[in-house]
C-alpha cells in the first residue's frame, strides 16, 4: 500500500497524469514533454500516471510546465494529480534535494496564458485541527484572486494557469510548515479549454 | 474551502472526472451516461468534475457504471476522482440515505469485460493510525487478486473493471468503519486500453 513506498524528508512529489481529450492525445503530451526541462526532479512514468519528486520548487515547476505546454495547443486538457509532502517511508531520490531553487521552465510557462478552472483538496494526515489548517489556505487563493468559491470536498480556482499553480504551490507549502504538521497531501484537478459552459 | 460544504452523516461522496481521450469525447461521456440509471444517487456536474453522492453502494455502483460503459467503446478513457464519507459540514442530500440497496446498474456493468489498470490512495483523516489502517487494506485487494503492488503515494491494482472496483469499494468501507475513524476520502485513478505498454 502506498504506506510502505513513500518519502521521509522534506521531498515533495506528485503522481500526475495529463489527459488531452483528442484522438492524438500522445502527441499532444510528447509535444509537451519536449519542450519542458525536468533535469531537476526524479521522473518515473507508467501507464497510468507520471511521478515527479524533488524539492517543492521544481516539482511545482515540472507539473505546471507540463500542463501549460499541452493546454496551449488549445485542445481540451486536464492535469489531475496528487502531491505529496512528509510520507512515512523510504526516501528515494532524496539527492534531488541538494539542486539550487531556480525554476528551469518558469520563463517559458509564464509566456503562456491559458486559462483554467481547478477543484483542489488539501489533507493534512493525522491533525485535530485539519479542517480549520484547510480552511486557512482560503486567504492564500482570496490573496492571489483565484478563489472561487467551496464546493463539496473542495475549493475551486479559476484563472490564469501560472496564478492557479501558484495559488496551489502556496496553500501546500503553507500546510506543510504548520505546527507539528508532517503529512501533507493535496489533489488537484485542473481544467483548460473545455467546451462545457463555465459554472462558477 | 472543502471544509466549509461537505457531509455530516455517513453519506457518501465521490467527485470524478471521465476522460475519453478522443476528439468525440462528449458524444462518449453522453453516450455512457444515457446507459446508467443515476436515481438513487444525488448529482451535480460543473465543467471540471461531477458529484455523486448517495448511500455507498450506489456511489460506487454509479461510478462504475458511467466509466464501464465509456471505456466499452474501446476508446483510451481514464476515471479519476476521489471518494469522500465523514466530511464535517452540511449534510446536502441526506435524503438518498434513505433509498433501498438494490443496485441500479449493476446487471449492466458486469456484462462489460473492461481491462483496467488503477492507482489508487486511502487518506483516513485525523488518526494517528493511519498508515497501519492502509497497509492493511492491501489484504483486502490481494482477497479480490486484483493488488499488484505499492507505487510511491498509492497501491497498484490491475484486473478487470468489476473487480478493480469491487476491491476499492471494500478497502474504502472497511476503512470508514475502523473504531473512531469518521472522515476517510480515497482517490483513485481507472485506467482503460491505453496504448502505453503495462508496466505492473
Amino acid at each position: 500500500m502506498q504506506g510502505l513506498s513513500c518519502g521521509t524528508s522534506r521531498i515533495v512529489g506528485c503522481r500526475f497524469s495529463v489527459y488531452p481529450m483528442t484522438d492524438n492525445f500522445v502527441e499532444v503530451i510528447k509535444g509537451a514533454l519536449e519542450e519542458v526541462d525536468s533535469s531537476k526532479v526524479w521522473q518515473q512514468t507508467d501507464d497510468v500516471s507520471t511521478l515527479i519528486r524533488g524539492r517543492s520548487e521544481h516539482v511545482f515547476d515540472v507539473a505546471k510546465a507540463i500542463f501549460v505546454h499541452a493546454a496551449k495547443t488549445g485542445v481540451h486538457v486536464v492535469f489531475n494529480g496528487t502531491f505529496s509532502i512528509g510520507c512515512p517511508g523510504d526516501s528515494d531520490a532524496d539527492t534531488y534535494m541538494s539542486e539550487d531553487d531556480v525554476r528551469l521552465n518558469e520563463q517559458s510557462s509564464q509566456k503562456e496564458q491559458v486559462e483554467v478552472a481547478s477543484q483542489f483538496a488539501l489533507y493534512p494526515l493525522n491533525n485535530p485541527d485539519y479542517m480549520q489548517i484547510i480552511a486557512d489556505q482560503k486567504e492564500v487563493a482570496e490573496k492571489h484572486g483565484t478563489f472561487t468559491k467551496g464546493v463539496h470536498y473542495a475549493s475551486r480556482l479559476d484563472g490564469d494557469a501560472n496564478d492557479v499553480f501558484k495559488t496551489l504551490e502556496e496553500a501546500f507549502v503553507n500546510t506543510s510548515k504548520t505546527k507539528d504538521q508532517s503529512h501533507v497531501t493535496m489533489t488537484a484537478a485542473i481544467s483548460a479549454n473545455s467546451p462545457s459552459k463555465k459554472d462558477k
